[in-house]
């Protein structure tokens, strides 16, 4: 996962990644009322089929301007089988134009069950036969099991070329609660945990010098996420929080490393509900809306990386 | 959940609970023979089949024994879509037998997405329509996020009458890692997110004394379970790791309070797969079998809150 997202972020000058968090309140009006009219309130199967049509509108859009989409998976799961019909489908088109898709899963379980969850990046292989239930290139893992909840993952990515990023930081209000404890050794738990997900990559390093193992760290988190960069040298960054959550991009310069890697910043609604924050728009222009949108992000982020004396 | 769970603990004498975790090498021959040779290795629809036709079996044996199964989520999105419906089949069939459906996802992300999780228990509304795409009366969340990523499924369980397990003190070998981290107040993390616990849990105590808002805690920490039970008087435990895991009865009798409640155990293959492990069976008696050791394990159970001079 991580040569090819590198290389991405290399060819297109773009650290960032849009995120496919589709709900009803975003989609546009008619798309509601060519589902909804069709199929009623009650369908799943309304919602799947309109973020199905919405996601893949904006990937046409955003294709070649980003690297890489993130699906955030609850967004689908909250409306059932139909609702995950969509996310796979999702992923698939992605990957069809050529994207890489990280999946914002947040699993985390005991060993024989994380390796259950890791079918998302492995598949699964009885009696011989291989089968890809799901299609992922990466997914987020949640720490708070430890080691063995986290290896069947990494064993995954070994396997197959696939990647994680753990949860380190995340960007919300309340993660200070658990993140921030100060230890009797003078960490805070946050970098215990950074410290333990530098240590899980250690043996899936590639040639750009980072890992397949990643950190998802929140840009509402600057100092802290300054430091993890000096703290994790081959870690590469998942930034939350950019955008709608507060995060700008001089928050984030310093997550990159001195050759503008080490981080992509994740915009969701920024890019996705682009078209409703602008009355130049028609609603039947979301997807140009979303490419302008990633394209000035992609500005913005190169324009902070060269007030830093970074270009690629 | 909480009222009915506790009802019928004491309706049933019994203070335990069946994982539902199929895998394919749990599966008897003649149930593999008859999904795969129809339907072959490489297709998902098989193993859900063979998952539910299982599961409905082992319901059938258990519904007068125990109060409560708990299918393990990753078990079934291990096989994608179709696996996820035998989950939600597994789920409604559990209902429809009058147990209580304890979902063993671990879920947890930032409030937002958190709120898409806690469709789980609380459906979703659009546009005045409410639907259930899940079904479970209670599940298992991660509490790594802090209060922001728990509120929404609190939220759920107040208006729904649900029910959420957050995971404290995991049974699986690692989770000292991260969950007993010294912190400089003095406490161990598990016991900051405990305290959070029994925090989150304040506005929903039942008429037992019990909040809708429980702990995960493992059979493998005898001492940490006692602790925890006095820590944490209004939150009911969820305990996994009885049995195949190495915990006795002994070992969780503590976990009680001095009314035998505070908690239920949990077992998984100690159940559904003791057709394995005793040659009297045929395989085609496996519920048969599953049936038996859940009694053996109600026995065991209250012979150890027996010696602590508890029965109901």
């Amino acid at each position: 996962m991580i040569e090819k997202l590198i290389d991405d972020i290399l060819k297109k000058k773009n650290p960032s990644v849009v995120g496919l968090d589709p709900t009803p309140e975003m989609m546009p009006e008619f798309l509601k009322t060519k589902y909804f009219d069709r199929m009623g309130y009650d369908n799943p199967a309304a919602y799947a089929g309109m973020f199905l049509e919405f996601n893949r509108a904006v990937i046409d859009a955003v294709a070649d301007i980003v690297p890489a989409v993130k699906p955030q998976i609850a967004m689908y799961e909250r409306f059932g089988i139909t609702g995950l019909q969509a996310y796979n489908a999702t992923c698939e088109y992605a990957h069809g134009r050529g994207l890489t898709v990280i999946g914002d899963i947040k699993r985390g379980d005991i060993s024989s069950t994380a390796a259950a969850y890791a079918a998302h990046l492995g598949g699964v292989d009885v009696n011989g036969t291989h089968s890809d239930m799901w299609t992922e290139d990466a997914v987020t893992v949640n720490p708070y099991l430890g080691t063995d909840g986290i290896k069947p993952f990494i064993d995954e990515c070994s396997a197959h070329c696939k990647g994680i990023f753990v949860l380190v930081r995340t960007s919300n209000p309340s993660s200070a609660e658990i993140q921030e404890q100060s230890l009797a050794d003078g960490r805070r738990l946050y970098e215990a945990v950074a410290d333990l997900t530098e240590k899980w990559g250690s043996g899936l390093i590639g040639q750009h010098g980072y890992s397949e193992v990643g950190a998802v760290v929140g840009a509402t988190h600057r100092e802290q996420g300054e430091q993890l960069r000096e703290r994790m040298p081959h870690t590469f960054f998942l930034v939350p929080g950019y955008g709608a959550q507060g995060g700008t991009a001089d928050d984030v310069a310093g997550f990159f490393d001195e050759n503008g890697l080490g981080a992509v910043i994740s915009s969701s609604r920024g890019i996705t509900a682009a078209y409703k924050k602008d009355p130049k728009y028609d609603e039947k222009d979301f997807a140009l809306a979303a490419a302008e949108s990633a394209v000035r992000m992609r500005e913005d982020l190169m324009g902070a990386l060269m007030r830093r004396g970074v270009s690629y």
